[in-house]
């Protein structure tokens, strides 16, 4: 299942960004498994990783390749299998992959950055993957038709590929921002989703692309919630081309945030949307926090009860239990008379209870809906965050307990 | 449904202490929802509550009249209405259960406690309740049959009653324990379970009491999730008639700790075992902790995951989920090569990976049982806890989005 229609978008072309992807047999056969991005030698990569302890060990080699140099050339992506909780034995094979690439390239081994997702713990199939990498490089090409297949070929759970794009002017100069991103169960991303990739033309200081990157993915991929899980692989990619327009002045920073803002927020949205077995899109709007944190708190908290989670997909306005979820977020001398909570344009709480114009049909009317949005105002400062998330339904049931994912 | 076979056992008669139930129709018709239990005029109450900001008027109640008298003579517990998120109107509501209880009686109303469980957020039906407590008056009575039918009174989603007892001895002197609980959906007790009603016969101090109540409740209720949701009417009630052997000395009270902590671990075990959907009764035995804190967090991190939870129902042993789910856990300078996972009797992981002598097989052996244990051994430090949880079936998801409860 998925919420609403999501078709991938029309990528612009970005000068020396090619993608190529192949069907090398990792998990199952003839299914687009291993993607190859291509970047030029003007580039500078942004980057942030999980901070789940058990971290896989092609988060470890992508960190320690950034810290030996910024200019990534290429991004080696499989799915089918996560490389995580492998040892030794996975940090060698990530490492290969990476030298593999280099030499396919005539680049350094360090210029490449490998990215795994699927299976914990099973052994990396090498000999499939490296026999299917001269097939991913072949295939190398900068239209939108390569985006989409990449796209396609970092899928595990996901219904369909994920992409956002934008093209936007500074100093009457365009520019565009291009991603794509997978994630569908285990998403609760701590510092970055499962995998995002995103590639941007501008010129740009490589500490300032970092500095963005954080930033925005704080405010959409730090937003989202399918399961409370955050997985051991999540990255997410941030590179610019430094070839077009010059990203400097307070300026052309806010022009240019903003852009970017919009696609990590659109891609992290669409992951939610299409959330293991998720039939709502739902946002959390926290609002009258004395911290951003604090408001979070209240936002995850609601957005990871089962009870809140099994309401929302049978469209029953149980309000009783948004309150009760609430009323268990960790804030500290919480006065609860001051809570009013927004169903859509329906009041459900004031004055700790029941709204007194609710009514059951009113409530009922709003969460018939395919989106949904929650408004909790705490009443006790002047802070807010959105947290979004999807519901909890058989099917997420069913894809977890019926396939090893 | 519910896992293994929980027969309600025999009660022993404790001096003074009768309970009744009757059928008003608060929720549904022929139906027992008004339990109420005797205490005698010697007996001292000790008490715990939810943690939730939002707690119910039967809470604020009962907390007003405890610090009034610790001498409660009578509980009177409604299920079907949880009367919580009901403002003025349900504390009214409280009050005047406990006066009409009162009068009933001849006693005080201070020295009636009111308890609720069901729906929250709608109007306590106080009419129906009123006209039933004539009856459950009526049937007050000591014998083991009246605990069975008071057990059956305070259930809502639950599939069966709960009761656990324990008769022992100090200096040559028998004491016992009685207990009954209740509880299946909402299950993330802080402080307290959904609610426990304990009694026992020996004399003791009433801060004794509450110290050995709030001691026993963190190692049994407070150690247990079925869902990670707080409820907003949890309360763990423990009296003691004060009429048979004393409790005072460091070895009597060693006695009667052990006694206690048996009744309340039974009794929160007996929850998860008829956890809403339970299809597995699972044990998490976090070890080489720095903290108690650290350990419970590890141990609640992993029984919270949907993840894990799915692949409990399935009987599929992917550990690879376990150890992200600890890897995510809030753990300051977490080295993960120090982790070892067990499952029953299995080595899942050591030295931050798949366990060289783990087999596909062994591990599908004991995910087959209906009763797990996990062993974590942190390898930080001395400190363990131990947390009890249930699996996430497709009954969890049909109990709570079929049904409004």
């Amino acid at each position: 299942m998925a919420v609403g229609h999501c078709p991938f978008p029309t990528m612009a072309p970005l000068e020396g960004v090619r993608l190529g992807s192949a069907m090398a047999g990792i998990k199952k056969p003839q299914r687009r498994d291993l993607v190859v991005i291509e970047l030029p030698a003007t580039a500078v990569t942004a980057a942030v990783f999980t901070q789940n302890a058990f971290c896989a060990a092609p988060v470890i080699t992508a960190k320690s390749h950034l810290a030996a140099t910024p200019s990534s050339r290429y991004w080696v992506i499989n799915t089918g299998n996560a490389n995580a909780g492998t040892g030794e034995k996975g940090l060698e094979d990530a490492r290969r992959t990476c030298e593999a690439a280099a030499e396919q390239a005539g680049v350094s081994s360090e210029q490449v950055l490998p990215f795994s997702t699927g299976v914990i713990g099973e052994p990396l199939p090498m000999e499939r993957l490296l026999a299917g990498l001269p097939d991913a490089f072949k295939a190398l090409s900068s239209d939108s038709e390569a985006w989409k297949l990449a796209g396609e070929g970092i899928l595990t759970t996901d219904t369909r590929a994920k992409g956002a794009t934008v093209t936007a002017e500074i100093d009457g100069e365009r520019f565009s921002i291009n991603g794509i991103t997978k994630g569908s169960g285990m998403i609760k991303p701590n510092m970055a989703t499962m995998l995002g990739f995103v590639v941007t033309d501008v010129r740009i200081e490589q500490s300032l692309l970092q500095r963005l990157l954080r930033e925005t993915v704080d405010r959409s991929f730090n937003a989202i919630t399918v399961d409370s899980d955050t997985s051991t692989n999540d990255a997410c990619m941030l590179a610019s081309t430094n070839t077009g327009v010059r990203v400097e002045t307070d300026e052309q920073i806010a022009v240019f945030r903003q852009a970017l803002q919009g696609v990590m927020t659109e891609l992290a949205q669409s992951i939610i949307r299409d959330g293991e077995g998720a039939t709502k899109f739902v946002t959390l709007d926290v609002e009258g926090a004395m911290t951003r944190q604090e408001a979070l708190d209240v936002g995850f908290t609601v957005a990871h009860s089962p009870l809140v989670k099994t309401a929302l997909y049978a469209s029953d306005a149980n309000w009783g239990r948004i309150l009760a979820a609430v009323g268990r977020a960790p804030v500290d001398n919480f006065d609860v008379s001051r809570v009013v909570i927004d169903l859509g344009d329906v009041r459900l709480v004031e004055n700790g209870g029941r709204a007194a114009s609710y009514s059951e049909q009113a409530g009922s009317r709003v969460m018939k809906g395919e989106e949904i949005t929650i408004r909790i105002d705490l009443g006790r400062g002047e802070t807010r965050a959105t947290v979004w998330t999807s519901d909890l339904s058989h099917d997420y049931v069913s894809i977890n307990a019926d396939y090893r994912s």
